[in-house]
């Protein structure tokens, strides 16, 4: 609760700043601040983004990207594979693979990974989506079967846990489910990698 | 710049969040994600708010602190001590003397330090206005002549050469220029305090 002998505009301010995440009080008022003080014609850019976004994006129906169309512009795209789908756990991720530029599937964003540890059930996030939409592209034999998921959720205990969740829950399908390679990165010293990335390097390696 | 695999609207509001301070661009992604996909009218209240504050909040003509007067409640206070002038850095200082309630008297915001080092001159403050502030009330006779400044700018080395610089401009007037007193903090360990701490701690010591 930011001190009465601010003006009731800037309480405000901060106080809608502090439902940001990782925003604390402290950064809170520092940002009202800069808000304030700094160029007021980068204050109102933000306000009318920060509005304009809410107005026009929203998720695509299929694949739960953000898109300003009911359906994202990759799942529109014909010259892409709808039948190869990558699992991922946010927008952010989207763009990820979309950099690395090799992969011409579409996508599943989750919104979110299981965690039974913070409570996260699978109905929270965009799971069940998922399971259905590869499911019903089997049974109505639609034009597009999807073939294969490949998991590409974060390499911690969540993300391997909701990859093993996917994998359980439609392994039934005659569907490929795979998982992104864990090694070493690019530049990386073995010298100074984890023994798990390590062991994993050593597991999944190939022939050159 | 944020790729073009997001939507236009989430591009734009990924730039508007970088311009910021300590706002990167993973930090502009996560914001802006949870500005889209979280509680929309906490993200349309933040919207608000930002123009709502450029709309109402000003500095004190007099003191600079930030109101929604031409002149703050503190200047208007006529229970206030106004030939005392508490000078700080910026307007969250003014609320954490404000909360130790001891204070009674007016500000002085400087909406900067002087610093060499960084570039800073002193006309990017208010230290003119500060000057100015202080000549007037003594040359013009006027109802409230300043009779003491009480520097509280940080103890840092930039606060420590504001106080200077301030004590060397205006020294010729009949002013008390004081500075806040540096010691142990409430609680403070004399074991774990650093040397010029406890330098300063036995410096201002006084009678008990």
């Amino acid at each position: 609760m930011p001190h009465p002998a601010f003006p009731p505009a800037m309480r405000k301010l901060v106080n809608a700043l502090l439902k940001l995440p990782s925003v604390g009080e402290r950064s809170a008022i520092r940002l009202a601040y800069h808000l304030i003080t700094s160029s007021r014609d980068d204050a109102l850019d933000l306000a009318a983004a920060i509005r304009e976004a809410r107005d026009t994006i929203q998720l695509c129906d299929t694949c739960f990207a953000l898109t300003e169309n009911d359906r994202c512009s990759m799942c529109r795209d014909p010259n892409r594979n709808q039948a190869l789908i990558c699992v991922v756990e946010k927008p952010a991720d989207v763009i990820a693979i979309e950099r690395s530029s090799n992969y011409r599937g579409v996508y599943h964003v989750l919104h979110g990974l299981w965690s039974p540890l913070r409570g996260v059930a699978p109905g929270e996030t965009k799971l069940g989506a998922l399971f259905e939409r590869v499911r019903k592209s089997h049974a109505e034999r639609e034009e597009i079967t999807v073939e294969e998921l490949v998991i590409a959720t974060s390499t911690t205990v969540e993300g391997d846990a909701t990859a093993l969740y996917i994998a359980n829950s439609i392994g039934e399908l005659p569907v490929r489910i795979t998982r992104i390679a864990q090694g070493l990165p690019k530049g990386g010293e073995l010298e100074y990698a984890d023994e798990v990335t390590v062991s994993h390097a050593l597991e999944g390696r190939r022939r050159i």
